[in-house]
């Protein structure tokens, strides 16, 4: 008998799984079902489609070679069933049935399976809001709202739009809106920060800098109460401000489709995502599950975590594939690796920010290095910022994010360190990771390796460092004089900081400064700074050295500041 | 009592472990000596001093804020004593003296040292050729060759260049003074191939594609047999022709400078480096090495091997300076990384390339595949090539190699690879690595994971592949006819080749294919092709389900004999 293999929803994991199982036992009868009329697509092309980047809408349903992948294609070139517009209603897992309901036509059977596979994915979070059904008020779910929104902007219609949330759907369609159709776009978080589940608040206020200086409005700590218009939305009411717009489109996370998994009695976790093992199965080993709907392990903390990405459904399609051809395939976790670019800066991550490694309970340290992503002698170089958190206990590494403007190049770091972290590295790995290195590529000591050796000073107790927004305090909060702010560049570096602070910004260069050690107070805090945190770090052991070791540098430097939009 | 250290070569690794010691133990004395008069340069950027992309000399010789890292900088930043114009003559272990001799005045004197640092490097190979010191005849050993090449460009005296051997810096060289002063240039290389030690056969002919291309004119399985002129080079003799030239660059290879170290009777491994443990400590327990003249473990092979690069000698030289200053840093061996730009291609890998693999007695399997580095529906997508060898028996990865337009986009891969290969990865870690996931910068099924998946389903015996010149020579051999050539992409894409070779070449789309069965030949072996290699794949699926069993299908597709210059 062949073996009936049910998968409910077609969108990424469902036809990956679906396909790499037919690849394996020819003789499987699989059938797909989707609630939606369009299957097999790139959902997280849908901002390139807004913006433009994407001209026509089918290259988000093409294969690479441009086959559209429909039934009919999957029917004939994969040998897979698939039923549109057809609603899963329950499952009894005693009879090994799936309630089906057809949508276009209301009639219901019931469909029977040995194997089932749950890919119902994810759906855009509901705010519950006044006004949310307007007209003009959007969310990014399928392909039906990138077309719907790119139609009512390309119509002209729109001047003024509003985002709800700054994840990456957030960002991504903000810059969409700004940059290639020109409209005021103003993005509302109810956080503190852009980025909140992916970026330390020092990589967010950089990030926030860029934003605001390619003029998108930003609003934090700032809740919607609703949307109001007349036949359709113009305006959107905050608990601060009314924001005119003749568009929103609420991007405030998703949440994973699990309400016919848990009627079913399958195992959730706290958060309602379905909890699988490392083959993917769920609670009951006939079904398995995957993609946006499940909760996967956390490879640094050890617990479930949600982790919603496209990659994450292809990779864990094929190990639900393999094993449903009876193989053991592996799926162990993930470090929750992201990237997202916006405008021309690119931030990107992997593991835990320094807030969230706190609150699973380990003592973190974290670290921030600005660094030329190549030789600082070839032409195009460009100021790579990186954030790397450890555990002090174990030197293990708990998670990095960066920000850069060469896209790939920092992808690239964030790639090898995901890779290594994944497999419980350590600071000292970091220091000798092997990012390849030629002069258009890397440094001698790249960035990578540099936040290592960073990392092993400070767990060391060598290097003292304070992030951006702890000095800009120090600074703004001195006026008893406490701190001595030591300017460790060159004097042409230092001269125009020492004229606009005098007698409170001093200069020594950091060359000079075993020379000029009797120019330094004993009785103050010396905070150092230089262009980009590695003189001043030299400068502290030189003061260290000398017995003065009330010290402090600025990590990443001059830079930082600069990049934070922190103005001296 | 300060420690006295002595330090042997000041260009990389000598002045990283000098500092390094003195931010840990300020009390230590340490000298440095060079017989050279230039310390502390970046060697690695000479081929774009040569290029001009590098405009001043002192760039290669300043840290990244502009600081010229002189005698007097490492005296009065880092109270270090650095001697030039001082050659090391010989080493009294017993003594724990070293004589040296001023080179400007011939005086000796006996330095003494607690802990000895060998960073004497590593030395262009001298061909022993005659001619080989005629003016015009160049190796790239230090700033003043580079000084001299581009001093003889610059005044316009030459048309044409030889490059005397294919590695990196000859390939650097080589590019510089084709691309950038738009001399002839033709490349002689004794092996068979561009970056014998670096890449397979395969992925070498798609670079030599590229830079024929770009105009160089390459030999190879060519020795060269000396240098002709009258009062300066004239021509180039090999076995094979005569080459004109104004200017010759030898750059065959590095051999490493220890001729000290055997001396003094340190061990040495069979190829002449310094053998060192993992803390960089010679079979002198009181004397470290690094840099170019050391051998390092080979994480893959587990046998020391030679590793000249400039990010080695400074990673090493930081563990180097924690022991000196009683720490015991590892450096616990490399994969051996490279990045090798030459046009609008870079090169990159690390590990052993399939033959190495063989050689080293591993039962090796090897893929290629070529993917786009990003989202298909993404603009400014290209088609990235990588080759990956693991091991059969353990289904660990042994080496990784790739060619590509996107320079950061390539390197970033290998990196990644190459951090957890360092690790004892295997296929399965490769399918499920987090290469960060966003349309912009990667596929959801990274190349990354495909090549993983792909090795996965070659291990399971699904996926039987063969090379472009596998494929070239079954084309070329095929008079009787036993091969049938089946293209399956979409007729527009197979009509060319099926009116070129009329009864040979056959058409299939991949996606009719189960419905066209009949029309594939029993008696033959059937050879898929497509663009990429990944409907072949599934083709041979299909074909193997349904009985026939003698299929072969191109790695690499269409796109791999159009980079490998194949023509059909």
């Amino acid at each position: 008998m062949p073996k009936k293999i049910l998968i409910i929803g077609a969108v990424a994991l469902g036809p990956k799984a679906a396909c790499r199982v037919k690849r394996l036992d020819p003789t499987a009868q699989v059938t797909m079902i989707d609630k939606g009329d369009i299957v097999s697509y790139g959902g997280c092309g849908i901002p390139y489609f807004i913006s433009g980047d994407v001209s026509d809408i089918k290259e988000l349903r093409t294969t690479s070679f441009k086959t559209v992948r429909d039934e009919s294609f999957f029917r004939q070139a994969k040998d897979v069933t698939v039923l549109t517009n057809t609603l899963a209603l329950a499952i009894d897992r005693k009879a090994k049935l799936v309630r089906v309901r057809d949508l276009a036509s209301g009639q219901e059977q019931d469909l029977a399976y040995d194997n089932l596979v749950l890919a119902t994915g994810a759906t855009p979070r509901r705010l519950g809001l006044p006004g949310q059904d307007l007209p003009g008020v959007f969310s990014v779910a399928d392909l039906h709202d990138a077309e719907a929104i790119r139609e009512i902007i390309s119509q002209g219609r729109v001047s003024r739009a509003v985002v709800v949330g700054s994840g990456f759907i957030g960002l991504e369609v903000a810059e969409a809106l700004r940059d290639m159709w020109g409209l005021e776009v103003a993005v509302v978080e109810v956080m503190d920060q852009v980025l909140p589940a992916n970026l330390s608040p020092v990589l967010a206020r950089m990030a926030e800098e860029h934003l605001r200086e390619n003029g998108l409005e930003l609003h934090f700590s700032e809740k919607v109460l609703g949307f109001e218009g007349q036949d359709r939305v113009e305006r959107v009411v905050t608990d601060k401000r009314v924001i005119e717009a003749e568009m929103v489109v609420v991007a405030a996370g998703v949440v994973p489709n699990t309400a016919l998994a848990g009627q079913a009695g399958l195992a959730l976790s706290a958060r309602g995502g379905v909890l699988v093992d490392e083959h993917m199965r769920s609670s009951d080993p006939d079904i398995f599950a995957g993609g946006d709907c499940v909760e996967v392990a956390n490879l640094i903390t050890g617990q479930p975590f949600f982790l919603p990405l496209g990659s994450m459904a292809n990779r864990q399609g094929r190990v639900i594939g393999s094993n449903l051809a009876g193989g053991s395939a592996k799926f162990p976790g993930a470090v929750g690796s992201f990237a997202v670019k916006t405008f021309e800066r690119t931030m990107a991550g992997a593991g835990l920010t320094p807030a969230q490694a706190a609150k699973a309970g380990f003592n973190a340290l974290s670290t921030l290095v600005i660094q030329l992503d190549r030789a600082h002698f070839f032409p195009g170089k460009e100021l790579m910022t990186l954030e790397l958190t450890v555990d002090r206990d174990t030197r293990r590494i708990l998670g990095i994010q960066g920000l850069g403007p060469m896209g790939d190049a920092l992808v690239g770091r964030i790639g090898a360190v995901a890779g290594i972290m994944s497999r419980g590295a350590t600071v000292g790995d970091l220091s000798n990771l092997e990012y390849p290195y030629s002069p258009p590529f890397s440094q001698a000591m790249d960035i990578v390796n540099t936040l290592g050796n960073v990392a092993d000073n400070m767990l060391m107790g060598m290097n003292q460092g304070i992030s951006p927004g702890e000095f800009e305090k120090l600074f703004a909060g001195d006026q008893n004089q406490t701190c001595f702010f030591l300017d460790c560049r060159e004097p042409d570096n230092a001269s125009p900081f020492l004229t606009r602070h005098p007698g409170v910004w001093h200069n020594i260069p950091q060359g000079s400064l075993r020379e000029r050690l009797a120019e330094v107070p004993r009785d103050k805090t010396v905070v150092l700074v230089c262009n980009t945190g590695s003189r001043s770090y030299e400068a502290q052991v030189t003061l260290n050295q000398a017995g003065i070791k009330d010290v402090l540098n600025l990590h990443g430097g001059m830079a930082a500041l600069k990049q934070t939009g922190i103005k001296l």
